[in-house]
């Protein structure tokens, strides 16, 4: 029997140990009093260095972080962000997602998702100066959105003239800053290594979210690059690309206590939102979401009852539409718990005191905080129809048609002016996502599931109507014939050919006149839709312009209320390279209750009951049962650690993000946070937040245990 | 913000920690290097000693554990042990479950629920000789019964002609051991204090068997006497009773870690059972009153529906019902998890092995467990009528005819013949029982759950139908007319008048005669079912009487076979004063998450949501919100500890008990087990089983707060 545990319990502030924040490479060495405090044993400014180890060694999978884990471009990221990869080369015959993948060699690698990017970050360069030089005070929203959305393309033109990169524009603190992120694009990803899905996704939809949790969500990448070096389309002549620097993986982990940070893309955080913002997610956003995708949800599985092959198709959708659902619930219950609007009220009148105090905060314009309050407003007037015209938009055909018909319309225009996602640079991409249509598509499945979103958005306000979809479904105020809405939707589908791959993509390069005069049905409602459409797009184009302005000025008076009282601040994520720091511990999410930081294999089988998502491969259960565990065994725990929980501040986008230890070494992969970090994305609560780290000892212990992995380990430096 | 909490983990056997065992006094001398290595500062033969100090002032209440707290007879337990004396003195007006209770002094102390008893063991005696010398081997079943029984009775009759005393015989080890047990038994109790149930039971049932628990389950009687400070019955003359012995309370409570002890009145256990019993109840017993219970409580709760006078009448009833199903729920999830079983039968298997190589060991009979398996074979080919007939006789008005003609029947004999519960001693209880159908009791209620019960014991296999009750109703093998059925209980209720109390009454003492003349419905019901119901009761007591004389040798060898391998037995807990040793500390419920020790205050605030069972007084949130928490605050929580873990081995009948420190001092009241905990009564589990107390800092904080109890706090010697 392996050891109980005895907790002792001793009275220590968590704040110690607990660090908000996801912060800039560049502010690293700004931190190093705290970084060297909690134990980290590297330079804080040789992470300054993108060019150096360990920050090159992290790269982003667009949406995920991976890392680079071997000088043969081995890159490892979570089981949910090869996830597509892995079902894309599943077969009834050949199962990997239920049966997991181990190539010999580099010759069976199996090619990843049509579109799958490794992306290097190789330069961050701030053109805030750039960006706002020439924009006037005064000048109109609409305006100042295309003095900087011309001001970033010219930028990102000038940056892409190195061929195999890609370039961006982001924007920090509201546009108070930007920079020019250029990132290395290697295109020829391929899938080396994946557990099946009853270890990467143990627990799957049930455990998300929760604590504890023993899911071994790993799988392997390898980047290819062209025989010259440079990143190339997939092809037979590719070669694995030769990072510079990869991660040591560090197979004895780390303890409870121990200082780890994670360093990847977080997506988008809303840290610093104003209290009518958060009041307003919280009595209207997130609970009408939640209703909304709910019904959307149970309309799909109506649908897709008895079709395993749609269901199939359908599954990534409806593991979105669960995830969302459940996130808008915890969410609205991690809001109830505290008292979030509150505290942004306090901070906001201690704000506005300080200022007024501060004489060179004064200025005839109206404070920021008041300019941006009637933006929110203006903002929430249109949010009933942005959700319900936006769902109604979810015809996988209908947007096709969209997309192809503006495609149309923008190439009509030189490549500069043309909008962002539509330019020359886009097309692969463009061309990508229209052909996988034909993976997550069927005519039976979409029909009435569109035919749910249509009576949806009919249902609200008729002022939030768009006239045009209104025409074309003959909806009249909130009154909709249903039997004629069903003949049209399945003349809809039987009048087009666009569900066909080949002559969906047949439209690329059309002219608007070929759309005009076409009789598809879907193409013919994009053409219906296409004035109003960019019409409300220049309405939310002059809002957004008026945000540019309000929120940096905003943020730029709380950003010195803050120095001003002694604290950092670090920008809301915005799927730049990231790091947090802190350590492993758990937490106490309830008076008299603990998470405990660790699980332990013994958790699998005791959670195992034989059926998805509790089904661990029998001989991984004998394995434990047997305590073979050889040199993953931690010695205190007594067996070998599967998941663990820090303090460490992540978000979507940070999922597969490298966690290390002190010296940068990989000590785990981070996937998810509990329960109660739910609103993490609004609010750090340092005793409640916790991220859930897959443990690099779980990944090498299953990876032995499942097979097929030791040219792998030995790649990676472990083992024989 | 109160300190956080780190949590240490450090590698150790918690077996080192948790005692399994419900000793008999006299068992301690026995276990002293244990005790004292846990922390026991008093001598463990102080113990043994009923007359002197701790174990006179443990008190039972029969059902519930109780102790005295000051000089002047005021006794603490739990609040759900007063609950009745509490509900018995609530009106719409006066409602002291919502409201709570506190005299103000000794006059304004209200009458506990008729029949309430304080019961004060005096003196065990062992007494096996005197019953088993007269048992010839070979004896019959139904002849070994009454043998015992007959003893039983003489020893019983002899002692209680000590005026104000109670004896019963007590059987350990199934019948290897005979305990005498002498009580005194004080018949006049008062309700003295009680929390409002919002905080005596906190939680309710949502949270029963949980943790995190925050239940403030504890209330105070007064036990009072004749002038002569004898036992008397109820009466204004009477004073408060001056117990020899009351526990010193010690408001420092306890930490994480201590010892703990407590002393009380364990109901039953099943340690000892053969996995074959197991087996059964796992497999039929559990699931099958699982299913039938909830169609029970379905029925009851149809039947209240809209019915408030009613529904509190069945309040008990439905708790009482849905405590059980969660409880046979609970088990079967607990029994899944373990392997009691498979645990059972290889220590069937040594036992076998080792008593094959003790020639002392060896007989002619069959062994003691071949026997006993066979018996176990027999009841359960009665078990479906045991369940099913026995809930069909849950009417009140039958069972109140049944025990009317038997207790007729019986009075027929000389007293010493009459059948146990139907003696001289036994007339006030039967007729407090009697009376307080008033309290429990609907017509328009009990019909149609009546109904189901019929019907539900009609659908049972015919071979485990009982003729008589069959006929009354006219149930023809599983067929029943329900519309006759209805006309026959309506005409039933219609005829009857025990329904009236003072009717229900005035059969006491009414000749057989006069009952089988009756045109009752209820009466000539229980007469139809009288000689049917003897025969069943005298194979049961055949059976009984060979279960007498196989599970003593079964125990015998059992009991040799731990000894030579070094193990003390205690025996299972049989309703008599058993002690129990342990440590206050928090568990591990599942991999990766723990409970801790402790809980606090400020854990009520957390799961307060202003509706029952979660609706905290306001003033109490207040005091918690502005941390107004005088002298009972722990430096290390920096909180009021509200509940707490402990490794004591408790089960029913333990509620109320008083956990005590080291130096016997009250430091809680035990009043529940964790849901880990719940298959306890069958399997004590080291790192799981877990018993919880409510803190007696908590006490004394609620009772400042709620007010009211000033006086009661001085006489326990505690404040100003």
């Amino acid at each position: 029997m392996k050891p109980e545990l005895l907790l002792l319990l001793a009275a220590v502030n968590l704040s110690a140990f607990a660090a908000e924040g996801m912060w800039t490479p560049a502010q690293l060495p700004g931190l190093t009093p705290q970084l060297e405090a909690k134990g980290l044993q590297i330079d804080p400014r040789s992470m300054t260095d993108l060019t150096a180890h360990p920050m090159k060694a992290i790269v982003s999978l667009g949406g995920c972080t991976a890392s680079f884990v071997s000088p043969k471009g081995l890159v490892i990221t979570n089981h949910h962000c090869a996830y597509s990869s892995i079902s894309y080369n599943s077969t009834e015959e050949r199962n990997l997602l239920r049966d997991g993948f181990a190539s010999g060699n580099f010759a069976d690698e199996l090619p990843a998702r049509p579109g799958s990017r490794v992306l290097v970050t190789v330069a961050v360069d701030d053109v805030s100066n750039t960006i706002l030089r020439d924009i006037p005070a005064g000048m109109s929203g609409r305006a100042r959105y295309q003095a900087i959305e011309d001001s970033e393309k010219e930028l990102v033109r000038e940056c892409e003239k190195d061929p195999g990169h890609r370039c961006r524009v982001a924007s920090y603190h509201g546009g108070l800053q930007y920079e020019l992120i250029k990132q290395l694009e290697i295109r020829d990803v391929r899938l080396v290594f994946a557990p099946p899905a009853s270890v990467g996704n143990y627990g799957g939809d049930i455990d998300n979210w929760m604590w504890p949790r023993h899911t071994g969500d790993y799988s392997f990448y390898r980047a290819y690059v062209g025989p010259d070096g440079l990143p190339a389309d997939p092809g037979p002549d590719n070669v694995p690309f030769e990072p510079e620097h990869w991660l040591k993986v560090q197979p004895a982990g780390v303890q409870d206590g121990d200082y780890v940070m994670v360093a990847g893309y977080p997506g988008r955080t809303n840290r610093y939102r104003l209290s009518s913002e958060v009041g307003n997610v919280i009595g209207w956003t997130y609970p009408e979401y939640k209703l909304s995708r709910e019904a959307w949800l149970a309309a799909v599985m109506d649908a897709i009852e008895g079709k395993p092959d749609a269901a199939l198709k359908y599954a990534s959708l409806v593991s979105g539409l669960n995830n969302a659902t459940k996130n808008y619930g915890g969410m609205l219950e991690g809001f109830a718990k505290g008292s979030l609007v509150e505290h942004k009220l306090q901070l906001e009148r201690e704000l506005r005191e300080w200022t007024e105090n501060q004489p060179q905060q004064q200025d005839s314009k109206p404070s920021a905080l008041e300019a941006l309050n009637e933006l929110v407003e203006e903002s929430i007037s249109r949010q009933q129809r942005e959700l319900y015209y936006g769902q109604a938009n979810r015809s996988a055909l209908l947007g096709a048609a969209r997309t192809l018909y503006r495609l149309a319309r923008e190439q009509q225009k030189p490549d500069e002016k043309r909008e962002p996602g539509y330019q020359q640079r886009d097309l692969l991409r463009i061309r990508e996502r229209l052909t996988r249509i034909e993976r997550t598509f069927d005519a039976q499945v979409e029909r009435p599931v569109w035919r749910h979103l249509v009576l949806a958005y009919a249902a609200i306000p008729p002022d939030q109507h768009v006239a045009a979809f209104d025409r074309w479904f003959s909806i009249d105020g909130n009154a909709v014939d249903t039997e004629a809405l069903d003949e049209q939707l399945e003349e809809m589908y039987a009048g087009t050919t666009l569900s066909d791959t080949r002559e969906r993509l047949s439209w690329i390069g059309k002219t608007p006149q070929e759309f005009e005069s076409s009789t598809d049905p879907f193409i013919r409602l994009a053409v219906a839709l296409y004035d109003s459409d960019i019409q409300m797009e220049e309405i939310t184009k002059d809002l957004s312009g008026r945000y540019q302005e309000a929120r940096p000025r905003f943020m730029q008076s709380l950003l010195a209320f803050q120095q001003a009282r002694g604290q950092s601040v670090y920008p809301d994520a915005n799927g730049t390279l990231r790091i947090s720091y802190g350590v492993v511990i758990g937490s106490t999410p309830r008076d008299g209750m603990a998470y405990l930081p660790f699980t332990t294999v013994e958790g699998i089988t005791e959670k195992n009951t034989g059926n998805e998502p509790f089904d661990a491969p029998p001989g991984l259960l004998e394995s434990i049962a047997e305590k073979r565990f050889g040199p993953y065994v931690d010695k205190q725990l007594g067996s070998v650690p599967v998941n663990f929980l820090s303090t460490l501040d992540t978000t979507g986008g940070n999922s597969g993000s490298p966690t290390l230890n002190g010296r940068a070494e990989l000590v785990g992969l981070l996937f998810d946070g509990t329960f109660e970090s739910i609103i993490s994305d609004w609010d750090f609560l340092p005793d409640k937040t916790r991220s859930i780290q897959v443990d690099i000892r779980y990944v090498l212990w299953s990876m032995e245990q499942l097979g097929g992995a030791e040219h792998l380990l030995r790649e990676m430096g472990l083992g024989g």
